[in-house]
């Protein structure tokens, strides 16, 4: 689809469904509202993309699993917040931009955002594959973190230090995980490509030991366009303040 | 949730999204416009539930993933076909009913349907447990099934001689895999519970190879109740007479 044509989108839940502009899909997280948390981290949403059999890679790369229209909601969430992490080894597995293009650029700018979201990459290892895998923006600044220390902690240094109220986070299935077990992850997006994968070694959206979380998500939106859903869930953490 | 109050039930697509009477959920399938296909086969639908990280088992279970709105709607489901099948493994793995409450009973009667629909349980194994995990229903035959032989066949085989024009099928993953990557399912509908299950070893709605469709599953419609989400999807298998 060329960039100068905004797809068609479906609210469909809450209701009434309606037809809405592209843009208008994730417009509360726009700032300020969405970014006093009253908390000492920021606000932490996962962002992913599976298939209908709960697939979130095809022969280890997430990418091959949405659809355009997927790619465009992904940078128009990341044009919301000040950063997009994702963890090493996803970034290892194929090449990524952590960025948004130039019209989501501008609409930062214009709303008192940085041009470009900070890029975040979590590592144990060190091992980061910067130089081979992750694809520059002009004006986007990298932070690599240290994975070794305690998660929480490392929020709240990223609220503290760089300014990061918002920040969204692409995976990998581990560190969702360990967010969410660890009570740190606010809202979930989930993309449901309308796709069967199969695989036997393929992941899911998360990978970890079993999760008993002592409150259910709760759907917040739905909405559908060229086959894809695009489901958002709020996690309520324990201890979390409200929105 | 007593069963004399029927759920509230949001009709989300197609639009306009309102809420409906849980009996109008899958209204389209009721006779006789669902059964004549063209085919020598039955149309054969899936019905599964995941977690939204795309687990269809806590434990090797599936039965504690759905809430009682699962449940609910899944008889209901059960209520408009002429068979219901599951795998071996999936029988053995937990005590199930395959049959309908009285009142869907009722209601089969009044549209000139068998009381019950077939019980369907397919094996290799010959191991069925079918003495320590079917639960007894009134007036519900079972069928076991052996699946050495080509599953084309046995649908078939399930048409002719069993009168099975409209079979549904709960599993398990393989057997689902199984029958899509054959081509012979048609319609899929996944109950998207407000879960979160993480477990190293759990069970997507899928086990099997790699898939490669010849057509995208297409979104047909979406209800939502109770958090849970109730997802449908026309499988267009290659060679499948329109409906």
């Amino acid at each position: 689809m060329p960039d100068g044509i905004p797809p068609h989108v479906l609210r469909l839940y809450p209701l009434p469904g309606r037809e809405i502009g592209e843009e208008l899909v994730y417009e509360d997280l726009d700032p300020p509202g969405a970014r006093e948390n009253g908390l000492r981290r920021p606000r932490v949403l996962i962002n992913m993309v599976a298939s209908l059999d709960g697939r979130a890679s095809v022969g280890g790369k997430a990418g091959s699993i949405g659809g355009e229209i997927d790619r465009r909601l992904m940078r128009l969430l990341r044009s919301k917040v000040d950063g997009v992490m994702v963890g090493a080894g996803t970034l290892r597995s194929e090449r990524m931009s952590l960025g948004v293009p130039e019209a989501l650029a501008e609409r930062r700018l214009s709303r008192g955002l940085d041009e470009q979201p900070l890029a975040l990459v979590l590592t144990r290892s060190g091992n980061v594959a910067l130089d081979t895998n992750l694809i520059e923006t002009s004006n986007q600044d990298t932070l690599v973190l240290n994975g070794a220390v305690n998660l929480a902690t490392a929020l709240e240094r990223l609220k503290e230090h760089h300014g990061i109220e918002l920040l969204l986070v692409e995976g990998g299935p581990s560190l969702n995980h360990a967010l969410i077990r660890s009570g740190l992850a606010d809202d979930l997006f989930v993309t449901l490509a309308p796709k069967l994968v199969g695989g036997a070694r393929s992941l899911t959206i998360l990978q970890g030991p079993e999760l008993a979380l002592e409150n259910p998500p709760e759907p917040v939106s739905v909405h559908l366009s060229e086959g894809h859903l695009f489901l958002r869930y709020a996690l309520h953490p324990p201890g979390r303040a409200g929105l």
